[in-house]
């Protein structure tokens, strides 16, 4: 077909950044594969062939530029009593990165959705990529019961500062907000 | 046309009625005044006569049996240091009692949708039903940072307890989650 090319080694990678971008845009419920696609300029059929369903499409599309459990590791290297700090400072970076944030908020408006799809999302995101990352990276280790209350914090203020746009959050430094939201995560972790 | 009444005394909440249903069952976006107006057995005209729009008659479906703000000025009749465990207190159980969850999750996916009309309900909603109450009745009054950085907690533990079903929160005992999240709510009231 006219402006439909087969696959080549870019296909794949094509389709995803399509594909984040219409989620991104449209969330998860109202993207088709047919538009993505009509967007990656393939045949639809292609993109069956890289990709399981929509879920699996969209869970490669959430393999942002950066890995968000990695990012977390790394910021976790820290003494434990730094944690809470580290933790929503490296949130603040990533969230605050127009590279990154549109990407960002379409997962968030998926996983909120309420839908079947938004609950398969939550296991592959939030408990897939944030979860371990503050399970298996804090010197010490912390419950499970801490892993929930750090995870309510960090969606919350995510919900408020991106999502809703709650003032004075959005206009606050990055820094100024880490300072005063570190220590509730601390006290989280060391409970 | 038959099963079709004109305008009653009750009209008006038999179409708030059916709204908040359509809208906590399918949220804001995908409801339409015209499938309200056939569960509540109304002529749609009926709807415009009563509401002015879409957006209003959420606003009216939005006032549940409760008042957000009455029950938040009532559980912070209490000295300041108690406060933060009143507010967490309170929320759980307005949002544990099931006659009122599914509305506030109709609520709540409506907010976070990202829509236009998403920034119109948070107006109503956050800014006018909870946050006055932590601004007006927490003795000694509060800082406007401390209004956001309360409402991040709420909203998150919101999301993560009934949204998207974050364990061990889920689970958790009220009273339990109650007093780990109050001093998290003590400590913003008091920066």
């Amino acid at each position: 077909m006219a402006g439909r090319r087969s696959g080549t080694p870019d296909t794949r990678g094509e389709i995803i950044a399509a594909a984040r971008e219409a989620f991104a845009s449209q969330g998860f419920d109202r993207t088709s594969l047919r538009s993505i696609a009509r967007s990656a300029g393939v045949d639809p059929a292609l993109i069956h062939h890289y990709f399981d369903g929509k879920d699996a499409l969209f869970v490669a599309a959430m393999d942002l530029p950066l890995s968000p459990r990695e990012r977390l590791a790394e910021a976790l290297d820290v003494p434990r009593d730094q944690a809470g700090v580290a933790v929503i400072r490296t949130m603040l970076t990533v969230w605050d990165d127009e590279a990154y944030q549109p990407s960002l908020l379409g997962v968030l408006r998926s996983l909120t959705s309420g839908t079947a799809a938004g609950t398969e999302l939550r296991t592959a995101f939030v408990e897939g990529m944030i979860f371990p990352a503050l399970r298996q990276e804090i010197e010490g280790g912390v419950s499970e019961r801490a892993v929930g209350l750090v995870g309510s914090q960090i969606i919350g203020l995510i919900v408020a500062r991106y999502l809703i746009g709650v003032e004075p959050l959005v206009s606050m430094d990055s820094e100024e907000l880490a300072q005063l939201v570190g220590p509730t995560i601390q006290r989280y972790i060391d409970l």
